[in-house]
């Protein structure tokens, strides 16, 4: 897939297809997260693959979804909710730059899932301790962010806006999510 | 660019040539950047471009490069320096997930940098309040990240390692930066 696909048709998925995806498909992901850039490549970052039936429910039952949109559009067990979820996990030091680190390990993982024709929620919002607790973490690690994967079933679509307009995502009459996005002017100077 | 090319080609560019960026091209990398994901697309982040050779001169000197390859590896003003930075800002509440959200887009930015043919280094290392200064940044407004462009004059080279290995980045006998990353094996687990 052309790259810039990738970068303008990902879009946040909050509802799945309930079909398993591969295992060698999620490797795929994770190949593409281990060769983003990191602080002094110090590589702190480590995954965790959550795809049986059981796991993959009960981490989605600490998880929370599209605070705009909720609780109409919030994924339902066995009929929309994500099918895998990948951990990321750091040491419980984890400074801002890892955090940083995450991210841009994250974005790889969502450009490619677009490609594999996955979809894709990068989640924030969820219960940590009982994150650690059901992946049976040490003290010594905890999970920074989870991705939630499936195949997508919905096609939210963006809009450009300008400084000063609202940011908060909407489902439309036809239920489908419209995310808006500042315009480059909005949020650039130029020295 | 195929999506893959971008991936796994970019690495971190520390050597530039001396030849002006377009602002055309400058603007490609932000499009790129402001369609990045962010916690509740709530898009704290702004950029600052600076590309006149006195601006960007300035920037440079508040810079930290490459800890594992220096002094050796440090770029000279007026022969290997970058050429402009993106200056990645926020406001000063800056949180943890804002500096995920800045990862992300920088990620975006560095892969779009490799298909328009641009090197870049993403620089967390650098003099914060001399770069609010030079950039007469508001008091509520800080500098998160630096990222350094040019047309690359280097070509590093990844190399898988295990877990136990360096990650260290070493320059060879020909002046070649290799840049060692873990196998997937080496940090996934699967549930």
């Amino acid at each position: 897939m052309e790259l810039n696909n990738a970068i303008f048709q990902r879009r946040t998925i909050r509802r799945f297809k309930q079909i398993k995806i591969e295992d060698s498909v999620i490797g795929e992901l994770i190949d593409a997260a281990r060769v983003a850039p990191c602080g002094g490549n110090s590589q702190q970052l480590g995954y965790i693959v959550i795809r049986t039936p059981e796991k993959a429910g009960r981490i989605f039952e600490i998880t929370a979804w599209g605070g705009h949109v909720k609780p109409h559009r919030n994924p339902v067990p066995e009929k929309s909710a994500p099918t895998a979820f990948i951990a990321v996990i750091a040491g419980k030091t984890d400074s801002k730059v890892v955090h940083a680190d995450a991210g841009a390990a994250i974005q790889n993982v969502l450009l490619k899932a677009v490609e594999l024709g996955l979809g894709a929620c990068w989640i924030g919002s969820f219960h940590k301790e009982k994150a650690s607790e059901i992946l049976q973490l040490d003290e010594s690690i905890s999970v920074l962010y989870l991705v939630a994967l499936g195949y997508p079933d919905e096609k939210p679509v963006m809009e450009n806006i300008n400084q000063g307009d609202s940011t908060k995502y909407y489902l439309d009459k036809d239920d489908v999510i419209h995310v808006p996005k500042y315009s480059i002017d909005a949020i650039t100077q130029w020295y």
